[in-house]
This record gives structure tokens, C-alpha cells and sequence, in this order.
């Protein structure tokens, strides 16, 4: 079958047929969808992403992991026709946090993540796996699935917030989120995405990068009723949570400064590439006001279904808004295309499986 | 206008007219849509609800807490014809809980409820509230809107157990709750609302009552792949998580030695009328499986949004289930006789403004 | 060597010669100081617990799960002559919260304790024991050290409180637990533990018992600065805090109206042997109030460190008064005496190995 | 009376005659034994922190916010002769925090400092103060009890780490730290308390700084059982907790990428006075290893009642050692010398009353 393939750790990309996999006892047959494409791919296909490579005993990578999947024969729970979205990472089956489904938390570093390390993905046109890496997407959802791996990440990391941020009282005087700003820096899908289930939260929601809103950037961050500020011009923002999505120490360290009291900074981008001086009064200003940071990566199977949760109420509250993150649609043929530059005003692009 | 009027502690209900509040700086003024009616309305009509009061300097008051509204005159954040609900109780102004905006954690108990205890409810034609009672609804839930209130309570208790029972890892070995089961025990409004929580954080759920279940409950509690179980007759039930909305002890004391350990029990029903023994057995029982049981009552502004959020989900993957919720219609003249008996077959009982 | 011998589920104890276990790779050799003795020994040697059962492949059980023991052949951690304390719960090895060193919470049921089920116990001149499951103590502590097994569960019981309840505000306007009132009810040794710990935490602290305070129970419970209330005459308690050491519903049921709203319940007995009626007026008050309601048994090894600290602290506040808790010392040859009737004015009777 | 005063923001400092304050209804009289000094106290007189500031309506301020007072008159708690430590923030009175007693969590910044910024301080023979500011001290802790202060806040830092850590598994298998390591960088007397403290949880500590160990820090760390590190040779620290105690980025920052998964960094000083570069790898470290930094600063009262514990718990364990923190005393006549230079092999200097 057709399948996009590299060659980690070298750069390339090509689409060529792959052996089918033998059918295994107790695993699920899948026809792929869609897949997503984002960074992660991008970085594997330029060669920069090091720590990719293919499954052990191949000399190649099958691409892919962020998918929307259809049941072709079922089992148990799953039946023909279910939409699935799997999982990513694959637990290394030693460690505590592991052996809880926790594998976001993995304390080995022995995982393997379909599409980026150490397992095939799912840009093919179909694939094997086990139900307890399958996440069930309702089918009222239907291609906006697609959209649910990045969002589970996005899910996880506010899980965090939410939990540690409960250390003091972080709420407003009616125990909601509507007296504080959350700022996201970054406006890729990420961002928008965290903007989405900010907003959801019940925070005001700044949208922020270093350039003005593409078209559709607007029409998305109006229609959720947050706000768009473009950071190369002067702005003042004072948040409550400030989140990146850029990887740039020169993004977030210079709002270090303005955060309100006992606020949070999630840090979720990887991709910047420089150093930027964090000062002795950075750090007083992290102590003085109580600040906390916190990495976060990946997602838990359990992250995944609340991003489900997350996608259905929006679909019921924004109408087509949210399938204006799909900014493009290629077939397979295209995606070594796609794979190897950034589109014009792009947010998400997918490769259509017919 | 016209109000659904009562007298606390003394039994009896009449619709008649009522003098209209004057404007008043800083509130809005609200048209009501819709008004639900719950056991405690009726406990107050019955004058079996003795803390019931009318607000001081007032011979009288306005049922009703369960709401459904529209703007008539915006402020600030709401503006004309958006749909909001109000929050039932208001904070006694002096304790730590009220202060922080959990005034459904007050410690003095001198608290006001709106259409309960000391505050006139919204059964009328129009109502004035501060905007920080008001909770905005999407125009895009309609009339679901009316189930807002009784769903916060729901979403109060649940997250009151989702909390405590991060005291030990109670979750599946894939971080979810597939694996694990919830049994409502009640199948009226809150025990549906219970089971379509439940359901989309992912348990299992069993609605149990001790009769069959009537056609609509069927029709939900099917449409939700849930299970109905009828415990006149011999059922096993296994919960990890028991929720009573009976108030009978004799309905959750027998169920406490099936329950799985490290398990939970929710304690919201109080319309019981009876003794049941507790064995030093059951003390045992609860012991040495760690068992946590906890009451929960009202609910906080964040509750409430949390309960949009899940009626926008439920209505996107439930389509018109939801609906079903409500049994019968009835204009503000037939509320006293909706008022004063439960009607056959009924879920949710509306009253509709025009 | 020398061994305390039963034969569950028959009753009877013998003191006898039983074989030395071989000397086993990677196990620790400890000779036991002193052995503590408490209802569940006695409910043993009464045949009344009817889960008490020898190892497999012995037709007999060593009692004993209170030790202090010293250690003879030091390996890495532990060196001759350091004072230990073996925890009693051996987990399952197969549910998730066992993998975490937390089989208190074991979710099979397939643990052993030793002295209980399934293992033998430590009431014989020596015993082998892995690393893992000796908690060393502080020379300094010396004796005292065998009140450490009975500390760990109160220990984890007053952790799954403070855990809890931060399910809302439930500390003082100062952030301390000034202003609450905690009522231990029982005044035996797992009652005053709750009580010393409890005082520490910062709460004031009432000791009920159905009879007059003995002496040594005065004494303690003045020394602390705690208050004994005689429950068979008329008295007002009204706790923030909850804790029944009794296992009497008799005995907690009747003071759950009188509990302050959010308050909690720890459920930790389980000796009693009586039906006490709850009445729905019992469940309406924990509805309303929030009241939560814990059971709890057994304890962490993280929970027996804890308890370490607990005795030093008290060591340096109280000086000699800890010692009192200790009201008897018997030779081994004594033990089936003791182990079959409570001694008058007992708190805690030890075993003395020479 | 005499006492030691400042002149904030100018540099200098002078003992000299104050009036005393008038008597105030329900204020209780202390009067002060010791006075710790730190590095806070030596930047006021410096001129160096500009928040220091004089009461209003006065012009000097009277220094001193580590304490040991002894109560002259009792009222109803406190008694003659108890020992007692006034905490040093007092609240806004109008955020949510302080109304909570967390004034450490102050949301608007107009809380005062006794000592430092707009209340006087200590450094005086006796003191007015209310009694919901002052913690009561056991007498067996004696002199100890001037290092009440500065442990308050480390323990408030620890808090912070242990509740926030709960977002996921961050215990070893046996449910305590004993597998894991802290690190803690600077061997001052923050930097000795936090090893102290961290040691009595269950780490492994490491107490590094850019230098061999005074005497004293030798004799310190090795009496608890740490390990000192010096790192300005080639040393591998790859801890599971990291805390900066120097406020130096170029401290912290290069541990980054040794830091284990999912661990911590407590941000605690703030006297380094310099910039060193984050980079993009850095960021990644933190996202990829779910890295979580945490600023803290000053404590609440249940931290210093939490911090009384800690003292005694080390008094019963090290016996003599902590005496050895204490490594000057001084007449008052001497604080004008004292606090204008760091004294060689200091750890602890105390001004002593008579």
C-alpha cells in the first residue's frame, strides 16, 4: 500500500509503496482519513529532528501521527465505520508513570511514538492497532477528529495548570476565570487551539505573535472573542497565564516581568533555535510573585478524550468556525510537496485518503 | 406582572400579580423564558420545606430557581437577547468560602437562595440581578439552557470526586475511567444528569431504580449506551463510583459492601423519609476498602460553567436527546397544579413564558 | 527459635519453637526488640477474624505485626545495630496501586500482612525481611519506636484528610487550623496517636470515651493540652473533624448533626459489632453541609516516615510523656496471657525480647 | 528603648533610643531575645533594596524581621514566658489571598513587611503585636526558635513542590523519595534549612556551591547525611530536585539539562545580580522532560507552625547540630558592625538581648 516514508535521521520524503501488515490477533484494522501535518513532521523530513527513527529491524520510517482514522473490521468495543484517533506515544513499559497510562510522564525515555520514533505512523492507507491505544471520536464530529492530537496535548498541559495552580486560590471573587487574561504567544495551530479551550475555561484570551493576524487568524480569534495583538508593534500585556507556543526564550522571557501575581507559564513550543539572557531580576520576579513554569509534552489516553469533549462543544458553539483551521487539503501525491515548506497562511493542512 | 407565588412555611401557591422591582443601578433586567420545577419547589408548596423563607420584608415570595432568561437591557458584558441563568444561592458576605465565590461551601449558613430561602426566584415575568449572578448561555443551546441549574449541582459533586479521589490512582491503566463503572441510584432529572456526566468522563454508567424504566428513560438512557436496571428485581451492582439521588439511606447502605475498593459514594438526594440500619459490617466495609462518601450541595459560578460546556457537547453528539429531558410544557397558569403533584411519566416539568 | 503461634482461622496461641528461616540473598537479618500487641492479635487468637490465615504451605502463623527490631548484619542502607520497623502490607504485585508502594490502597485484595494473613508475623527471637520494607529509625527514638506501626495509620488517614479537603477553603483565617476542633472518639492507643498528631497539626483536640478518663489517659490528654469529654453524660461536642476509632456506627451517627458544615469523618475502626439506624435526616445533613466521610486502613512506607518525624517531635515537645503510652512489658512466655484479655488501664502492651 | 534603625532607601544603619509604643488593647507585649540577620537586613542597609520602606508617618524604621521574643503579659493564649516568633507579612486586607491568611500569595502587593517595608521590625528590646501574628514556640526548643523565620519559608517553597508534584507519579516505587535526589545550590542558612528539611522528607541531598565547605557546613552536611558538592570542579548532579538558593541564573540554568523527567526547580534567591542565557534547548529540556519551576517567597502561618515541627523533629534527631547554625552572637551595640559585612565561616549571626 502507499505510504509516506523517511529515513530518520536523514532529510528526505518520498510516497512509495510499504508491505502490508500481517493481521494480528486482538488488533484493529483502520483506513486512514486524514493525517495532520505539523512541525514534528516537518523537522523529521528536513533531517534537524535527531531524536527520530524508524522501528527497530526497518531502515525506514513510515510518517504520520496525527490522524483520523476509520474502523474497517471491529471488536469488542469498536465496530465498523467508528471514527478513531490513535494515540501517539506507546509506553515504555517499565516505568511507574508508564504502567498508570501516564506515558506523558514517562520516567525512561524508552517509548515509541507512531510516526516519530521508533513505531510506524499513519500516513498509509491503513494500519494496525491495538483498541487500547484507540481513541473513539463521535461520529457527529466527523473530520474535525483530525484535529484531536494536537488538541490533546493542548489538553494535557492545561491539566497541569489547572492542578498545580489549586497550591493557592487562583480564581476570581465568583470562583470562575472571568476577572483573569491568559496570553498565548503564537498563533499556529497550537495557539489557536489553546486560545479555543482557554476561552472555554472562561479566561480573556490574547492571541500574540510578532506580525500582524492572517485573514483567517482573525475571522478565528473574533469569532471566539479573544484578541489578536501583534507583539512587534508596543503592546502591554499583563496575564494571569501566559502560554508558549513558540519555543523562543526571547518570546516569553521579556513578559516575565508583567505577569500578574501568582500566575503560570506554560512552555509547549520546542522549535526556536537561539539564546536569550534571563536576569538575576527575571528570577526575583519569579520568587517575589510566586511565579511557576511548566514544561509539558505529550498527552494521556484520558487527555485525548477530554480534547473530544473540547471539539464537540465547540463544533455546538462555533458552528463551521473551527473547520476553518484546515487551511488546505492535498492528496498523498502532494505531501512531500507540503512536507518540505510552510504554506502561505497556513494553520492545519491534511492529506485526504479516499 | 404576573409571579408564582408562595408563603413559607405555610402550604399553598396562587399566580398573581406583583409589583415590579424598581430599575436599580448596575443590574439587569431580565425577561423570564423558561422556569423548571424541582422536588424542592414543590417541598415548598407542600410547606413540608420549613427553612424556605420569604425575604425580609415580605409576607411572601417568588418561586423559583431553576431559570432560563433573556436580557432585556444590556451592560457591560451582556447585551440584549443573550440567554443567561442565575446562580441560585448568594454568599452569606462574611465567610472565607462565600468570599472566595464557593458560597455553596458557606460556613455560616446565613446565605440567601433565590425562590428558596430569604430571595425571590424568577417564577414572574421579568427579574432584576446583579450581572455577576448571571450566567451567559451560547444562543446556540436554546432552551436547554432551563437544565443549567440543576446540571451545576451535578457538576459541583462530580468535580468534588474527581478531586478526592486523586488521593490514591483510581483511573484505568490507559489513564481513563473505561474500566470502571458508575451506578446512579435515581432515574429523575438529576440521576439522568448524573448519568450523562458520567458517561462522558468516560465510565460505564447503570441508572438504577426499583421499577422499570418509563419510555423516555429508556429512550436516554439507551441513546447514551448506558444500562437500566431495575433493583426490585435481584441485581448484582459493582460500582466503583455509587451516586444516590434518593435520599434513602435504604437505597445506598445495601450497595456499600458491592462496591469496589478505593471506591466513592455521593450523597445528593435528601427527599428520604426513613431509617435504614448501618451495621458495624458496613463500617468495615467502608474501612478497609478506603471508601470516601461525601455530600455535596449547590453549587459555584464555575459550576455552572462547566455545565454549558457540557450541554454544548451533549447536544452535538446527543442531537435531540437532550430535549427529551423535558416532558411537558405548561404556561405560567397551570403551574399550581403542576406544583402540587409529580406528573406521570415526567423528567423535567417546564413552566413557559410568552 | 522462640515464636507468639496461632493457628487461623482456629483460635488459640502457643508460644513454641519454630525453625529459623534460611539465610536468604539480599534479605536484612533482625533481631526482634520488642513487640506491640493490639486488637487485631487478640482478634486473632480469639478466632473471631475470620481473614487471618497462615503462609502458604504452613499450617501455622507467627503473630506479630508491631515491631521494633535491630538490625544484626547490615547490607547497604541498613548497618548493624540500626533500629527498624517492617511495614505490615506486602502488595499484590499486580494492581497499579500496589506497583506504586501504595498497597494500602490494593485493588485485588491479593496482599498479605505479616502476623495477619499470609505471612508470618515477627513475635519470635528473629526474622529476615527485604530492605524495602524496613523503615529505619533513629537511634534517638530508642523504645518508642514500636508505637511506629499503629502511628503509620493514623498517619495516612489524617494525610487522606488534609489531601481532601482541599477540595475547598477548610483552614482558619490564618491559614492554620486554629480555630477547628477535631473529637477522637475512643481513647485507646490508636485514639491518643490521633490525638498527638492531630494537636500537632494545629487543632484543638477532644478525646470522648464512654466512661471517665484513667489515669494515664488524663495524663496524656492534659499533657497535649487536649480535653477528655465522658460521652455517657450529657456534652455539646460540635467537630470540624471527625474521627471514630470505635467502629460503632453507635457512636459516630448520633454526632454527624452536630458536625460544622464541610466537616469530615474518618472512619478507622472496625471492632464494633452493632445496627445503628441512619435516618434520612442523617444524609440531609451530609448533603447540606458537604460533609465527607473517609475510611481508612492501613498505611504507606512513606506514611511510616512520616510517623518517624511525628515521634521525634513529640519526644522533644512532650519529653516522658509518649513513654506512658506503654503500660505494660511483658516476656514473651506472658503473651498468651495477654493476648487473651485486655488488661485493666491498658493503652499499649509490649513484648520484651531479650 | 534602644533599638536598630534604618533609613530606607538610604544606606546606614544605627542603634539608638525609640519611643516605645503606647499599650493597645488586645496587643500583646513582647520581649525580643534574639534577632537572626540575613542577607535581606544587610541590602536594606546597603541602600540596595529599593521596596524597603519606613512606616507611614515615619521617617526611620526599625529593623529586624527574624525573631525570638519571650511574652511579657499574657492574654488568652499566650502566656508570661512563652516563646514566641511573629510572622512577617501581614496582609493587604483586601485581596482573596490574604483573607485567607496566605498574604505569602498577596494579589496586589500592599501587604507589609515588619522590618522591611512599611512596619517596624524586632531589632528593639520589646514589641507590641496582635496575637493572630504570633507563633507560639515550645519551650524545649529554646533558642532555636530564631531560626523559625527563615525555615518558614523554606518550608512554603517545599509545600509548594509537594502538592504541585501530585500531577503525577513523582514517588519511587516504594512510595517514598528514597530513590530520588535534591540538589540544593548555596550552603547558607536558606541553603542548609532546605537540605535539613529535604533530608527529613526522604531524599538524597546534594548541597552544592562554587567552593569547598567551611568547617561548620562540613560537620552540618555530613551530620544529616547529605553529600557537599563543590561545583566549581567537574561534578555530574542529575537531580530529581533542584533548589536555587543564590538567585543566580548562571547557577541554575547549566543544571537544566540534567535535571531528571518530570522534575522540579525551586526558585528561591534573588540576590544574584548578573544575566546568563537560556537557550532553545533549555526550553526544550523543560518541555520535553515536563520540568516544572516553581518561584516561592515568604511563608504563611501554618508554614511557620509546620516549620516549629521540623525544629523539634531535628532537635530530637541531631541533638547538638543545630545549635551549630548559629555560628555568632553579637551585643546590639555590635549589629551596626555585623550588618555592614558578611562574617568569614558565617552561617547564622544572632543579636542577643539580655
Amino acid at each position: 500500500m502507499k505510504a509516506v516514508v523517511v529515513n530518520p535521521p536523514n532529510a528526505g520524503v518520498e510516497v512509495r509503496d510499504v508491505p502490508s501488515e500481517p493481521p494480528s490477533q486482538g488488533k484493529v484494522l483502520i483506513r486512514t482519513r486524514l493525517n495532520g501535518l505539523c512541525g514534528t513532521d516537518r523537522g523529521i523530513v528536513s533531517g534537524k529532528l535527531t531524536f527520530s527513527r524508524p522501528p527497530l529491524g526497518y531502515n525506514y520510517l513510515i510518517l504520520g501521527h496525527e490522524t483520523l482514522g476509520e474502523v474497517v473490521e471491529g471488536n469488542g468495543r469498536l465496530r465498523k465505520g467508528d471514527l478513531v484517533v490513535p494515540v501517539v506515544r506507546r509506553g515504555c513499559g517499565s516505568c511507574l508513570n508508564c504502567n498508570l497510562g501516564r506515558q506523558d510522564f514517562c520516567e525512561t525515555g524508552n517509548f515509541t511514538e507512531i510516526g516519530i520514533r521508533g513505531a510506524h505512523g499513519t500516513m498509509r492507507e491503513e494500519f494496525l492497532d491495538e483498541e487500547r491505544y484507540l481513541v473513539k471520536v463521535p461520529n457527529s464530529l466527523g473530520e474535525l477528529g483530525v484535529l484531536l492530537e494536537p488538541l490533546s496535548n493542548v489538553v494535557k498541559a492545561l491539566n497541569e495548570v489547572e492542578y498545580v495552580q489549586r497550591r493557592m486560590w487562583w480564581r476570581c471573587g465568583d470562583s470562575t476565570y472571568s476577572c483573569m487574561t491568559a496570553a498565548v504567544l503564537g498563533s499556529g495551530p497550537i495557539g489557536l487551539l489553546f486560545s479555543l479551550a482557554l476561552k472555554t475555561m472562561g479566561f480573556n484570551v490574547i492571541v500574540a505573535n510578532r506580525r500582524p493576524p492572517s485573514e483567517v487568524e482573525s475571522e478565528i480569534v473574533e469569532g471566539i472573542d479573544a484578541k489578536f495583538v501583534n507583539t512587534s508593534e508596543k503592546v502591554d500585556i499583563r496575564p494571569d497565564l501566559l502560554v508558549d507556543t513558540s519555543g523562543h526564550p526571547s518570546a516569553f522571557i521579556p513578559v516575565l516581568p508583567k505577569m500578574k501575581k501568582n500566575g503560570a507559564l506554560i512552555l509547549f513550543g520546542t522549535t526556536g533555535n537561539e539564546s536569550y539572557g534571563m536576569t538575576a531580576e527575571d528570577v526575583t520576579t519569579l520568587v517575589e510573585n510566586n511565579i511557576l513554569i511548566v514544561g509539558s509534552v505529550n498527552a494521556s489516553k484520558s487527555d485525548f478524550e477530554a480534547g473530544v469533549n473540547f471539539l464537540l462543544n465547540w463544533k455546538a458553539k462555533y458552528s463551521n468556525l473551527l473547520e476553518k483551521l484546515i487551511t488546505k487539503r492535498v492528496k498523498v501525491e502532494e505531501a512531500p510537496d507540503v512536507l518540505t515548506r510552510k504554506l502561505p497562511g497556513e494553520i492545519k493542512t491534511v492529506i485526504e485518503w479516499k
